[in-house]
């Protein structure tokens, strides 16, 4: 992929520091999260790992968005680390919020929706690897809110490459390197 | 990509939470350090963006490593997002141990060595993007430390593509699908 360009920074001009976040590349995930009365569905791209023994992975997410603060009401929260075939749900819960109707209403979600294993909120079939968090954790780290949760429970068939956001675009997973040692 | 299989997923059988960071498709960086006496490069895949304005990213790094506690005395780090040219550098980081020796030292960092412009750690030129963060938090969370950095200053004339660690493998970023809205 010779034309790769970064557009954040332009040749032999220095990067301007707002725009740090899009020479880093992330996954596209989806949050659900229902605290048994509301329920919202939301791309997350801003997730990592960050604890082996216990398993924890954090998420974070604007005081802005309406998962917010039913994040902390429910105590938990599911992620789907989304395939490449899926990004149209990444930019449809993207582009939508849970503010103004239940985007799980939507047939493109209501179609793949089935019951978690270990928490309220439903998660989708066929669309990648679910991640089952207990929020264990959360703290306000800018405009943000750094979520930690506990992966109680994971699943997932995938047989599909992990979609990746990196200069604020959609790429494939591209060709296989060698093993990290 | 058709060929792509998530080695912790075994098909019809549900997936380990010890193996869960497997799924997520992670950054490949070198975080470099220095307090002005110790200095340390090593490799980090656990680094996400985590707020806009102030830019903040974070690194989850074991207490076991050489680099946090120096991290600790330091105040300060930069990350180096490399490019997929540079998966030499992420294994030769990774493994070797800066409490044995030195890795500025080797030829292949000493060769790239450059000063950075408002950390004391030196960066990696022709790598990727250089972020130089100080530390404005670390948060335990398990069995890491959830590092967060204020990005500084960010600098990278980067035409070519970000490494991705995906299922503790190196991949290339693929094909550009589309922008993300």
């Amino acid at each position: 992929m010779a034309n790769y360009s970064l557009s954040a920074i332009k040749p032999g001009v220095e990067m301007s520091t707002r725009s740090f976040s899009r020479s880093i590349p992330h996954p596209v995930t989806l949050l659900s999260v229902s605290d048994g009365v509301n329920e919202n569905i939301a791309t997350m791209s801003w997730v990592a790992a960050v604890s082996r023994k216990p398993p924890l992975l954090m998420v974070s997410v604007s005081p802005k968005r309406y998962s917010h603060d039913l994040m902390l009401r429910a105590g938990e929260f599911a992620i789907i680390v989304l395939t490449d075939a899926r990004k149209n749900l990444a930019t449809l819960a993207g582009t939508h919020s849970g503010k103004e109707s239940n985007k799980w209403d939507m047939e493109e979600f209501k179609n793949l929706k089935q019951q978690a294993k270990q928490v309220k909120a439903p998660v989708l079939k066929h669309c990648g690897v679910v991640l089952e968090c207990r929020l264990v954790n959360h703290v306000p780290s800018g405009d943000h809110t750094i979520m930690i949760g506990e992966v109680i429970h994971a699943s997932g068939k995938s047989e599909t490459p992990p979609l990746i956001l990196s200069d604020h675009k959609y790429f494939k997973l591209g060709s296989f390197l060698e093993k990290y040692p």
